[in-house]
């Protein structure tokens, strides 16, 4: 197949053609069923207001609301219809999307929409909507069949087909006991091959996992994923079943916690994004850099204390960046792997102590090299380039070689420490760590690299020479 | 429920416990059946060599080869047993499962265990390791159900029971036509809820979404994920359906593209894990050192320029780390900013313009309001502490607020550019997109601050006080 043959999966393009076509209505209507709700969502803010009122025409309910499911801002196409449809959506949507859409809509509009729903419906978002984001309850769908234990598989099969039109989650079905509590889940896929007259409970696995509605997102994130299944049942007080997890919210969950994080090491507070406007992310970064800038000056303050030596020797001056970077480098380095090493729940004190030996070993390493290295050639340079007398150049060189490791193997340990520290203290280590260990290295460095040079050239050596 | 309740969940321990009790083995047997594969998988670690042959004995072959698939280091446990039990739990596991164990497999110990399966398996496995890792043909499985077009709901089911027991991911069938093309997809909902008689071709979603194995997977994971499925086909040259990706392989997937993303943005070349040799990490690490360490060099050689400015106007050297810091800061912020903005494939050039105004006029207005802080504050400390006459602390700080504003816009806009740069000619922005921007960001700062003093207080002001 050649590229240009490809290039006609562009189904977004297909479905803006049949929508502006000539065709009558009822050959538009069966040839949009083809297409994937994902793919018409797509076309939504390609229509004018008006196109967008005969495109839902043309669309039952269910595809509808899969359609708003799957379209971003949502919303704003719902506020466009009338009240009454706009529920009638909502309430056909996926209870999950439906409760983050009201969340992002005006008070007065929402309580139109919701007035007009089914007490039941009404009832079903509230509950979901009641969780705090921060809890595996905020995630889970309602969207879930569940069977009572003593069925015998026809029966199963039965209460399945007159569920499933209602919900679709069906590759795993939960089983109840006769309290309605969990019991256990069984795949479809032995339901189907199974014999008819089996116990339903005879294939269940009892000891399928769950979670708690109240359970913390990231508490247990991690165990969910590593069951890989479709979808975890979430329970309630009474070990009854609420909702279910599903391998779609899972994602969605990972992915916004990954982007939490990595923005928070990038020194952002939260992930901003393109269409925000400038000073809601002013607001964002701006008391963070303030802390910075307070942190700063107090390295400043502790770098003016060595006014005196930079003023007898001005050439150590310019290598103090130098070692700042590298501390801060090598530091970053050993944040970004102690933050991931911790995302691992199971973690013991033996693994934190070896991650500790291992991150400081790595930093003496490459500080003894860059260390070795750093010597000859600024030694050389200072030499040759700055004409400065051999047993002052080698010294200076020394001094700058001695800090580079020192910097290098107390950054690796601080980077690891730090972290560390803040998620024993319940502090997120990937928001707070970052300009801590900058500040301690900043310090580290600066003591280390004047301190040195003060203390061998200037009163070991008795060098002066600016 | 109280935690204690709770706690029960602990299904590694029960699994041990039934292992090491007194019951029969068909008792044994029985209570297993009950339990998680990934929680059986989690109790091998802890089991002695002889422990883990009894517990394999119990378990069937397909569950034995599920617990594989969850299991760390499956290929040790696989190497313990005989090569023809290994080979046929390898047959049984999910095929690309098993390509990853093969290929982290001792070229010997592979050959044997592949030379033990049936033709049919091995080439299968074969032309699943064919595929590059960055290609979606690495990471699709070949555990799917396809059914003909041109079948009946009654024949349709009858198709799918028969490929049920070897194919489990049933809630999405693929459909094909009478040349094995590639037609459309079905969700199994449909069929069950379908009357009997119904064409399949009627029920089918004929524009399903569809990828070709030999698409690299950073340029339509997004793509993948926006249509949340619980699978997607993957196509090959002649849309004949080669495998699927499911919705746990795109979680995989998703999860280490986050993960080296966010290891590049601390400064390493790939994830790192803790059980990795010291060596190895060294190994990572120390070129990508190396190179900052020359990026450093060149910094210094630049500030080296400036000793004389320095000699004159020692104090002006405590304030470079700070300018340098915030530089560096911002820089990063914009940096985070633009990766994640530039991971969606769908940018226009018209976004990455509104992106390089928007993160500049950020930067512009925190470096306006951090500037003038500093202007006010670091003048009033020279001012009171370092006992400075008035006009020169005024002059300092003047030249630090200009130099923190000026370094904090180029650094918004340098922060920016350079990834979109690096997207641009098709270098990987994550990685090599921070030293480029510290040094540069140490470059502009280093030279407007200096430059700066230099011009302000001793040419034009005339002030020398070292």
């Amino acid at each position: 197949m050649n590229e240009e043959e490809r290039v006609l999966q562009d189904y977004q393009q297909e479905i803006l053609d049949i929508l502006r076509g000539q065709d009558d209505p009822a050959v538009k209507k069966e040839r949009l069923e083809d297409y994937h709700a994902n793919d018409m969502a797509s076309c939504l803010p390609e229509l004018t207001k008006e196109e967008r009122e005969v495109f839902y025409s043309l669309l039952d309910m269910e595809s509808l609301a899969e359609m708003m499911e799957y379209a971003e801002d949502a919303g704003q196409y719902l506020e466009e219809m009338d009240a009454q449809k706009a529920a009638d959506i909502l309430v056909k949507m996926e209870p999950d999307d439906a409760v983050d859409l009201l969340k992002e809509t005006e008070p007065d509009i929402k309580k139109a929409w919701i007035s007009r729903m089914p007490l039941e419906n009404r009832k079903e978002l509230q509950s979901l909507a009641s969780y705090s984001e921060d809890l595996i309850g905020s995630r889970m769908t309602t969207n879930f069949v569940s069977l009572e234990s003593n069925l015998n598989i026809r029966e199963a099969m039965r209460s399945l087909i007159d569920q499933a039109a209602e919900h679709d989650n069906i590759s795993t079905l939960y089983v109840v006991d006769e309290n309605e509590s969990y019991y256990g889940a069984v795949d479809l896929k032995d339901i189907i091959i199974a014999r008819k007259d089996t116990k339903l409970e005879d294939i269940t696995e009892t000891a399928y996992p769950f979670v708690y509605a109240d359970e913390r997102i990231e508490d247990c994130l991690e165990k969910i994923k590593a069951y890989s299944e479709n979808s975890i049942p979430v329970l309630g007080e009474y070990k009854e079943i609420l909702g279910v997890i599903t391998a779609q919210d899972i994602l969605e969950v990972s992915d916004d916690e990954m982007a939490e994080d990595y923005a928070k090491l990038g020194g952002l507070s939260a992930e901003e994004d393109l269409n925000e406007p400038v000073v809601d992310s002013v607001k964002k970064r701006l008391p963070w850099l303030i802390m910075l800038l307070f942190l700063g000056l107090l390295v400043s303050t502790v770098v003016g204390l060595f006014e005196t030596v930079v003023a007898q020797l001005t050439i150590v001056m310019a290598f103090q960046s130098l070692i700042l970077d590298m501390a801060g480098n090598v530091g970053t380095q050993s944040l970004a792997v102690t933050i991931r090493v911790l995302m691992d729940e199971q973690l013991k004190a033996g693994d934190k102590l070896k991650l500790l030996v291992k991150e400081m070993s790595i930093g003496g390493i490459n500080g003894l090299v860059l260390g070795f290295f750093s010597l000859v050639g600024i030694g050389a340079y200072i030499y040759f380039f700055k004409h400065m007398p051999l047993h002052v150049s080698i010294g200076i060189a020394f001094c700058i070689g001695i800090s580079l490791l020192l910097a290098m193997v107390i950054s690796s340990f601080v980077g690891t420490i730090v972290p560390i520290f803040f998620k024993k203290i319940g502090v997120d280590p990937a928001a707070a760590s970052g300009p801590l260990i900058t500040t301690i290295n900043d310090l580290v460095g600066v003591v280390s690299y004047y301190g040195l040079t003060w203390l061998l050239i200037l009163e070991i050596m008795q060098i002066k020479v600016a």
